[in-house]
């Protein structure tokens, strides 16, 4: 829980170092100018060496931050949530990247209840109460929570945010981007979770969804282009859903595109962004010697659809001797054992459910233990980046379900493959983590940036097209192209 | 044709320049040693200052080249093609550039079949004799030769590629990128021109493609990531057809998409480039005092399907007094005549052809000549980058064939709105030459980075998907969310 709560009584002064230097070498400055003409020379390479560095960029480096877990259904206070590791190094880069050359990003003041409002609604439906202040809430802990990381990031001080991509501007029309933090996921999860009492939920998710889209129509840069430049949390799968072709323009911030048509949701113009992991985070050292466990899962047997799969996986594999196929629900107790059960086992099922992806994947990671992922048409995060043939195995489910194929195919895994796909595991980890500098949040932010180029183009020839039917650009994927195993 | 033949005379001493830097600081380095603390901290800033700049980049600015204007049907010597103005400046650039941080392209050593082998074969088919040494032999000039001129590009010496976005590697193993220089496009017109004595042409430019296939099938790379980190230019818009499905995950350079199925030839994947201008560039001052005539076009009447217009075109504006339309073929001199015409008039005429571009629209970009594009379906180069609004005028082809509506629409433009289009045209038209530094060739490669990341995403990803069913992810144009005019 470091990230959430600790660390931040160590803050460096970040955005004055680089002004530090430039005082401290005047009186260097001030000799040379007195001697020979090459020192004068000197004097003048040196004084645009100064004004250089005070416009400009160090690269950004990558910075190791502590490692931790998220909480369990707790909430999160706002003002402590972020870690702020003392990195005198990334002090340097965070005063850089607010210069002119960082992608900028305008985030919309929306009316509370979009935000607060609807934390609020989420602890009034639990029997909470409602205080005065709303931003004095804390957001609730769930498997879609990202969203309150991405809040939390563009309302820390720009100085405190090392190492990000973007810059948070607060006039619009200097604006590359534009973030609207609706918590849509909370949203949706208020409006289908009973009340406390049992009855049903009196919040509406698509009631305010809709009223966020009529906010939005009167903002002038929500038509500027078509909402192109626009960005979206959308991380449950049934976010946002009701509004979906009024926003599809759009970058969405998503799991999968499970629910989505091809022409709202592709990895083209979204970013496929992480689950925030459960469980806790493994801090042990690489190796089998404590885990005995050769394949784990804990979680639930029965899933609609494609899910159906799961119940087969059981039958095949509950009996093996040294597999734990194990039902469970989301609670605190079972996400302890499943913790430990993860902690103690060489291979991790992530099995297809009601959609394709689940947090269990960036659980099965935090724990080192290798994904065995059965789910054909999964989408994983930042994949340009990651190369996730190193860090886990991806069987297809008609094979999957084969008696005894799973197992012998694991078993046939040498130790010291193991060994590399953790040290594999353990080089990515901060891109699944949110609340630490340079984890997800930031790694979301310059996926988004990446979009920038297409988000510019089709804006711009939307403008300028003569034709009013809409025609669709594409790429496509192509397995067979696959040459090298 | 200063580009081509001039100015290649002053070379400055481009690499040594930052160097040079660090060493004229030194005596104010030795000074400020021997005195207070203070100084030997600015000493200490000072020396990373020094060590940042001998390995960091200064912001690529914008350089102004000397404009000109491509040859006529000449051939281009390779030695002597390149502008290499002084750039003092730069040279820092192409110092930074050469770093670590840029994007590395391999050029594949191509069987000199598929380069200079196809210059030997367009000068037999011509008459011409062939040399011993092929590479002695001149590109010959046509609306396509923009592979040329990134040939060029990439032979030129690391430190003569000022501000290239990308750096040439001679290591595969070390490239992001690997181009595959085959003069597709002069492979297509030396096969579809006639002999010099009026027979049939002799040379096969689908069996030089299948060639270059097959070589292609034996190199380590192109399996590697399925082809889909290779760059082809394929300009003409009929070149490389013949094996389009198996290089259609390569980047593509294309003037459009005419041509090409949706899951060979994307705006996602693909990068539009734009024609060599082939009229002269247009010296003068800013304004319309010497430009009396309000549209020109001069070109082919009659062409094929969407190119059926141009003779209705032609009917409705024929006899317009302010208007001056005319048929014309090309030749040296229909070009020079076609010069003189776009230098004095307002607006140039660029209907839809054979294909929905043309080089027209660079020749009318250059000569600034307000381009008035009837051509519903055209994509025009580097997008993101410009908006074509400011610089042209769109008329859908139902309304420009209207008889008066044209003319009227033009006349109605007031002077400072022409003049406005001009200035615009003046700012971007950089982007549209090629072999001068900053222009064409180094934003064509800008562009092919700026695919990097889903080029990668891509790769990785069709190498771990577990069905080998193709699948596309698209973005959609939305001309209906255009709301400002």
């Amino acid at each position: 829980m470091a990230e959430f709560e600790g660390g931040n009584g160590s803050k460096s002064k970040k955005p004055t170092r680089k002004l530090t230097w430039a005082l401290l070498a005047q009186p260097a400055l001030e000799k040379a100018r007195k001697s020979s003409q090459t020192q004068i020379l000197a004097t003048i390479f040196f004084a645009i060496f100064v004004i250089y560095a005070l416009f400009n960029a160090f690269p950004v480096g990558s910075t190791t931050t502590p490692e931790s877990d998220s909480d369990e259904n707790s909430g999160f206070d706002m003002t402590v949530n972020f870690a702020s590791a003392t990195q005198p190094c990334s002090a340097a880069i965070a005063t850089a990247d607010s210069s002119s050359s960082t992608i900028k990003v305008y985030m919309y003041d929306l009316p509370i209840r979009f935000t607060y409002g609807v934390i609020a609604a989420r602890s009034a439906s639990r029997g909470g109460g409602t205080p005065e202040n709303l931003t004095a809430l804390s957001y609730p802990g769930h498997q879609h929570m990202g969203e309150w990381f991405l809040f939390l990031d563009m309302n820390r001080p720009q100085s405190d945010r090392v190492g990000s991509p973007v810059t948070r501007v607060m006039n619009p029309e200097e604006a590359d981007l534009f973030y609207v933090p609706f918590f849509s996921s909370l949203s949706q999860l208020v409006s289908t979770s009973p009340q406390a009492d049992g009855s049903e939920a009196v919040y509406s998710d698509e009631e305010t969804q809709e009223a966020l889209v009529e906010w939005l129509e009167g903002q002038e840069y929500w038509h500027r282009n078509g909402g192109r430049d626009h960005v979206f949390t959308a991380a449950d799968p049934k976010s946002l859903l009701h509004v979906m072709d009024k926003i599809k323009n759009s970058v969405l911030l998503v799991v999968g595109f499970g629910r989505l048509r091809g022409d709202q949701g592709s990895l083209v113009k979204d970013v496929v962004v992480p689950y925030p992991h459960r469980l806790r985070t493994y801090e042990g050292d690489l190796g089998l010697q404590n885990r005995p466990t050769l394949l784990f899962f804990m979680g639930a047997r029965f899933r609609k659809e494609e899910g159906r799969i799961r119940d087969v996986l059981f039958q095949v594999l509950e009996s093996e001797r040294d597999a734990i196929i194990k039902h469970g629900v989301q609670s605190t107790e079972n996400r302890r054992e499943a913790s430990n059960g993860m902690h103690t086992s060489k291979f991790c099922l992530n099995p297809v459910g009601d959609t394709s992806t689940s947090c269990r994947l960036f659980d099965s990671i935090v724990s080192l233990c290798v994904p065995v992922i059965v789910s054909d048409t999964i989408e994983v995060p930042f994949e340009d980046t990651i190369d996730y043939r190193k860090i886990a195995i991806f069987v297809e489910s008609a094979a999957a379900v084969k008696p005894g194929y799973l197992m012998s195919m694991l078993r046939a895994i040498p130790p010291e493959k193991i060994v590399e796909y953790q040290r594999e595991m353990l080089k990515v980890r901060r891109y699944f983590q949110y609340g630490v500098s340079n984890g997800a949040v930031d790694e979301i932010w310059r996926q988004v940036t990446k979009k920038l180029p297409l988000i510019k183009l089709m804006s711009n020839r939307d403008k300028r097209l003569v034709i009013k039917e809409s025609d669709c650009s594409c790429v496509c994927a192509n397995p067979a192209a696959n040459r090298t195993p």
